[in-house]
């Protein structure tokens, strides 16, 4: 089957992201065509894509019969139309957050879609594939913590730039934790409340930074959210769902941790080489393409290391047999 | 620049897992010939494969004009002749470990390579790739943990299989801590002994099974590993290295930890998104045009799912106006 | 100097565990008189305490020549009349929380103590000792954080008796909470909020648990605690405070452990033996004492294990020496 | 029953902290007599001891009638006599390693001990009342980790003094390994092999640091111990013991950490506020009864600290009644 040829709508810092993870570490698609609000930012990002081509009007992106899928990661205030002429031309469609910026247009955009055979738009909540989140998912899917009660969300990040808005830590942050509630309760938010701490001192001036956010869902569970966009420190985003049986926090940078009776706290070993180094192998065997195709035909450990551990082990073998040190010996050295 | 075009030799566990990932999750490059020592073997893999056909001989393969590269992937017995089939060729090739079996004939490939204008063989030594080590690997070489003094490895399976011999824990376990010794260290290693305690009684019969290897290096640095392959427990490969200024672990599964002066502890925060959800934006974008490929479009959160979004965000923004609690909303459920 | 005499007033629970610390494990105090609500319980108490008499009536005791001090742990409705009864009689007196159950009964006794010329009562809010408060204060009282913004707490147990109910969530949990905020942030909490999610299905009906509350302090910080009385899994009080210079957490079983700028998380090692191993010195010098006043002598390692610790280590300087193994001699076992 | 009184021989960092310790924190027991080879040190030390006396002679502190036992901190090679005198007069000892400097005196002392009718020797080995080491212990006792096999130790001193020598490192640091070996696995070391790495270049010049030390038991276990005592960071203490179900870690600042069957790692909850608590209570009172005996009556939370808590948790209550936040009104402040 031949590569999805996708339409990257907006190449800033989320969209240029996006071109190199379709260019570099994803199989089964290309990037056919680069559009952007500035005509010479879309032409840099496409130069560097072998045969991608640059689309002036992003409507004739979407149309673009060379163009079988839409990734759209341009402003908000565009999207709705965007995503409009997506559906009219029956393109699917990955969509960065927002849906669209007002709650009435999203509304509109979700019955446009529903009065189609299919659906054709993907909302760009990442989280939920994160291995973390899917985890604690199948902890409360499969009743391990019992009926959820209660959840404790921290969303921190270092800085924010200087246009940032107290709205925007509701519209930018907490957006991901609104999704990750209605992912993880699998139930609506039925109210939110926000409370306002004395302000970081570090925080620009006007910035109601933090910001305490609390739901309430449909059936009455809890969730408080820490946002702080100014910590200083680090991104940090750290999720504890409370339930009947015990409980599960995650982003402590230790995988899932459990509390659970008979009170005891810990998390999962790794099974096996595949979960251990997994990553590694990818990364080993892209980089080898990359350097083959480069011509260098090399960028890891040579025929020559493969000798030494070689001849350490057949040292390592008479050891064993002899329970005594046994002395290395190596050919003079030759080659890379 | 059109995809390299690999033939994989051998498609057991290993070789199969590779052809998985070259053709899921790598870019630029695409699996097209099949070999193993079991035809049917080869058949079923390369069926799963678009565009991907059976090479009966391995030899074939290798000097094949469709094929730009190999992956070798068969028993290490064979590795000598295809290495050297290969060289003939100039046909660039990752092998796996080991090189191969015997001390000399490693080194005969090595200086057969050597002859050559250009380096072609790359090994599968991992480890090498994986984050972790590579932290590691950069903490040494940045002097942060001056000179490297001592390093305690562990290595330890669940199980293996019936066949494994005591030998084998050196030549197949132990080799991987070879490389690492060699990798971190820059420097030959320059003896080997080989403690035998007592015997797990969970072990198979004949199995020396825990061995305690200890390698000294040519300037005198000492290596301990625990080799341990029935725990029945879990993966697990942990490294400790001990310098002058402190010392640092990875294989916790809390990433790399160190402890240095003034007597703290502790490891590196998630700096941002990107390393946080970097792997869940992989998986989102692959699942997404995995769907689009196959048809069914979304493979993820909807276009409601992006509505009840911006739904709860407008309440959010009135709520942090007001101080008060906001009830959200929702208008009738539409759509998928 | 003689020993503090002590009345204890109150031997349930709580009580008793004082009788048995003050006796067994603080220097410098004895238990004089024991009193109770039941007599058959104080006599019970008493019995197990040389030279320990008791009182029938509380007020007696408080009065009586040969108690210097009364440790006041009765329930809280008596609370008033004894604490008056302690500044009429000048006996300094650590009182269990509750002062008094009526917040106009502990400002009366709060204004009869500042009549005096000097204090006399402590209350028995312990976490202002826990090691672990008191480095989370010391960090904040240094600056370390910046200003302090936020603080998350979470008050787990596994399960209370059948009698708790829902205010007593606020009364006998809370109130830890309530001091710590005061203790850490050295100012008064202006207002209370107490969120009822849906119940815990395990909880005893009309049991309001979990709550949540929330403080805000006079000069605007956030503060929320989870309370959570029936887990089913274990103990679990822990504190976070998010400052403008980072965040620290206590009550994670791991130490406090701070995330600070550049990005880094981590704890502070032990630094020295007698912080790793002060209480052990303690508990092996106290059962060697109570060994000895009971006539066994040891309660611990024997002469043979010092002979034995000799043998190896001379056998190990010999081993040092010649860099071999070296095989340990032992006599035949004489002795214990 | 009266105090058990100590004659404490030799007041150096050890001694001293003996005497604070059974002065200030023991229950049953006071030193009597103190003794040094520097009488002034002698006296600076008992001059802070109520009720002690100095002992110029330190038999005689042993032979004297207001001694019941003896806690021995002289320097190795004076403690044969000093144990011989303490037998002799069957006054039972408590003696800092090591028992005596040769093995043919250790033995010697054994055999004279053997010859009363009850032990009166008890060695310093606290590790073994060390609650870490406690936990480990019961785990291998249980069954837990079935068969043990395996056990790698680390012993680091940031620093040593001036006139350490390698041997010492063996003396002083290893014994501390050999007794663990010992109380742990409950059989002899059968050989010892101590191999000497590169040496760590900020050590003294001629201080063989770091050593790793190779115990191999009667049974046939295997122990590593790596000492190194110029770390320049912290005084880290751990052990691993692996056995035929798992493996188990102390000294990792966490608590006791298993990992098990079926690929599980963790801990242990706290279980209840005695043992989250305990020693915070401890200091509490301790504190309190030092407060009174000096006449200050409070070291801790005053009564207003008592009231403030009381109006917050009424407010608390109307607040939980209501769902509103409530504002907490306090008195003018009264007190101290």
């Amino acid at each position: 089957m031949s590569d999805l040829r996708i339409a990257v709508l907006g190449v800033g810092m989320m969209g240029a992201d996006h071109v190199a993870r379709i260019t570099g570490r994803i199989s089964g698609a290309r990037v056919a065509v680069v559009n952007d609000y500035l005509p010479e930012k879309a032409a840099e990002v496409a130069a560097a894509v072998p045969g991608a081509r640059v689309a002036i009007d992003p409507f004739d992106a979407v149309a673009a019969d060379d163009v079988d899928a839409v990734l759209l990661a341009t402003p908000g205030p565009v999207h709705e139309k965007q995503l409009l002429a997506c559906l009219e031309h029956r393109k699917p469609v990955l969509c960065e957050k927002p849906l669209t910026t007002e709650v009435e247009t999203s509304l509109e955009v979700v019955r446009r879609e529903a009065e189609l055979e299919k659906p054709l738009i993907q909302l760009g909540f990442m989280r939920r594939f994160d291995p973390e989140y899917q985890q604690l998912k199948a902890l409360i899917d499969g009743g391990e913590l019992g009926e959820p009660l209660v959840m404790h969300c921290v969303h921190r990040n270092p800085a924010v730039p200087p246009s940032f808005n107290s709205a925007m830590i509701v519209k930018d942050s907490l957006v991901h934790e609104v999704d990750v509630t209605r992912f993880l309760f699998g139930e609506e938010i039925a109210s939110v409340q926000i409370i306002r701490p004395a302000a970081n001192p570090a925080a620009p001036a006007g910035l109601q930074d933090p910001q305490i956010a609390i739901f309430q869902t449909a059936s009455g569970r809890h969730i408080d959210v820490e946002l702080f966009v100014t910590t200083g420190v680090a991104y940090e985003v750290r999720t504890e769902v409370v339930g009947e049986l015990g409980s599960a926090t995650i982003g402590l940078d230790v995988g899932l941790v459990r509390k659970s009776s008979p009170g005891v706290w810990g998390g999962r070993l790794t099974p096996g080489f595949r979960e251990r180094f997994g990553t590694a192998y990818d990364i080993e065997v892209q980089r080898w393409v990359d350097a083959v195709r480069s011509g260098v035909n090399v960028d890891g450990p040579t025929a020559w290391d493969g000798y030494a551990a070689a001849a350490v082990c057949a040292a390592g073998v008479r050891a064993l047999e002899s329970g005594e040190r046994v002395t290395v010996e190596l050919a003079e050295r030759v080659g890379a």
